[in-house]
């Protein structure tokens, strides 16, 4: 191997680089993975049928560039997205890109960058300070309240006093679960003087209405961010998207990388979407399996932080690390967050989700996981 | 349609980003179709086959996310790249992203940015300054010879005295399709203080060593970028790849979007690659092509750059948008690369390639193209 005598202390790397450590969850091969919010259930034998075919039909031209503004696969995204939200969406109210992180990317390419101020409420999505920093936009983290919800009054008065150029609001929220209404949304982008990208990665297991209903209020700040990887059960075809005012997506245009998405990622994603109905019919399945383990976990005795998501946010650990590990050595994969005492559980199949309560149960005996009340146990 | 009244003078977009368009080749339905430098042979059908059945295997599994790392596809790239240069290179030697654009964006966001210097020798490849732009590393166009060669003596002085954080050298260099030697690169590379890019889009079409061969003695500050697009004809597959030491691979990783590659285009390039040598067969015959295509140009009395890759700048034209129009509408799509007096044609099929020289032909007959004498009318 040549090239192995270079550290990386000795590379020219940019300073706020130096000792980081690549973004992302172990990827390890445990029985039951519920660490990374993916939906459980694999696509249908149709649907994969489906984009198998789709795939054939896109290799055969594979030696031209694919189209550049994908715009076949944004009219889909809009019909998709009208149908989802009862607001009337054409293909240049939408933008995609390869998964949302991209697509935050790009919002940030074009509506920060340095000199410009970025806040979001943590904890959150721990990605957008991550492409704050890689696109060398100011990250300022804004404080939640101690249940995790956003106290909106103190939200709108930080971002009129602070007037970021950009304000990230995920709704729900990853890691903690909780929506914001409509009128808590549009009284927050009121407030900041900046763009609002709403993250709706995980809109569609959510009771509450989509931030896309104020588009048409609130159509010169607002950007609502989705992915095709949760709900749609696509995580492995990197589907991240946005709908917007046309301007907003003329912006994005600018700084995205021509023919970004590849003939078979455009392909894949259309023949995906053509299958919504069936693949959407798992997300009340796992709604309900949501509700389940959330009184389970209650009933166990664990401090459990209401969801609106696919995923549940439970604890108290005195020391969660150990306790991830516990589960881990009991063949259950979960994520610990960074949040004290808490560890987040991705909702599975049912019998995924039986494995983890039975080894909640245990854990909880053995360590005695509840510390919610006075004595919390270092 | 929502948000049709938003304009985009009216976002707060940055303001280096305002008055621009996106960049972007016109993608026209023409019959000949030579502007932006793909293999114009389709995939064979076993290749096709291959493809998809490796994106009907991925589809079963779309529901999770990809390999984050991509080790299985980036060992199969050390493989070929092995083999194509005879430098031992392993998983830890490679990097891929969608498209050597992204390659480069991560390579500028990892060395680069705001207070960091990039030289590139232009014309070179345009999206260089653009990724420079988007990453805010300032960008130093650097001159070329008038017949667009790298003066090396003047070259390696002016990054000695600039001592640029990066320097792009692109080799076969495009739109020119001149290529630097081994020596010739490694001098540029001792006198350039920073990260040196060899950008080989083109390399599989050159009669040159690769500058992976200097990976051994300049990997301390060598990045070598390739893609598949041209030779592999996967343009619509979107993989870019690069090698280098082991150490600037995890700096890129530091930088790079997580799950940035989907798992169909691990699956399709994969099998692609299991193709290469089908694949690269048409190599030998776009080369021998090209060679045609130069010295019937210069028989016709057409200004010809000798090319080293699978395009062709030829000139001389008084108006250079009014002849690329004019082989437009004779149903030839070329590239105007905004050289004064030039225009780029990609190498096609012996038919392609054959309706290109005829409206040349034509084309010089009726505007008196070579104005390469003394006189040139504009």
């Amino acid at each position: 191997m040549v090239g192995s005598d270079v550290t990386l202390d000795a590379l020219p790397l940019r300073d706020d680089l130096r000792g980081k450590s690549p973004y992302g969850a172990p990827q390890l091969d445990v029985a039951v993975r519920l660490n990374t919010n993916e939906n459980p259930y694999p696509p249908p034998p149709e649907l994969v049928a489906d984009v198998t075919a789709a795939a054939a039909a896109a290799a055969a031209d594979l030696h031209r560039y694919p189209d550049r503004d994908a715009v076949a696969l944004r009219a889909d995204l809009a019909a998709y997205l009208t149908a989802d939200t009862g607001v009337p969406l054409t293909t240049a109210n939408l933008w995609a890109a390869n998964g949302s992180n991209e697509i935050l990317q790009q919002v940030m390419q074009a509506f920060g960058g340095p000199g410009r101020l970025a806040v979001g409420f943590e904890p959150s999505y721990s990605m957008h300070p991550i492409i704050a920093a890689g696109t060398r936009t100011e990250w300022l983290p804004a404080p939640r309240r101690a249940d995790f919800a956003i106290d909106v009054d103190a939200a709108a008065a930080l971002l009129a006093e602070r007037a970021p150029d950009l304000t990230f609001l995920t709704s729900p929220n990853n890691p903690t679960g909780q929506s914001l209404e409509p009128d808590e949304l549009a009284r927050l982008i009121d407030a900041a003087p900046g763009m609002v990208v709403v993250d709706e990665a995980y809109a569609e297991f959510s009771d509450r209405p989509s931030a896309v209903t104020l588009l048409g209020t609130h159509g010169h700040k607002l950007i609502v961010s989705r992915t095709m990887s949760k709900a749609f059960a696509f995580a492995g075809g990197r589907l991240g998207y946005l709908a917007a005012a046309p301007a907003v997506v003329d912006a994005l245009q600018l700084v995205r990388l021509p023919y970004h998405l590849s003939a078979l990622t455009q392909a894949a994603a259309r023949a995906s979407l053509r299958h919504a109905a069936a693949t959407l019919g798992s997300v009340a399945l796992l709604r309900a399996e949501r509700d389940r383990v959330v009184s389970e976990l209650a009933a166990a005795g664990y401090d459990v932080v209401p969801s609106d998501a696919n995923f549940v946010l439970f604890g108290r650990f005195a020391d969660a690390p150990r306790a991830w590990r516990a589960f881990l050595d009991r063949g259950v994969l979960i994520r610990d967050v960074g949040i004290p005492e808490r560890l987040r559980v991705t909702i599975g199949t049912p019998e995924e989700n039986d494995a983890f309560l039975q080894v909640a149960l245990e854990i909880n005996a053995e360590t005695n996981a509840d510390v919610a009340a006075e004595e919390i146990v270092k």
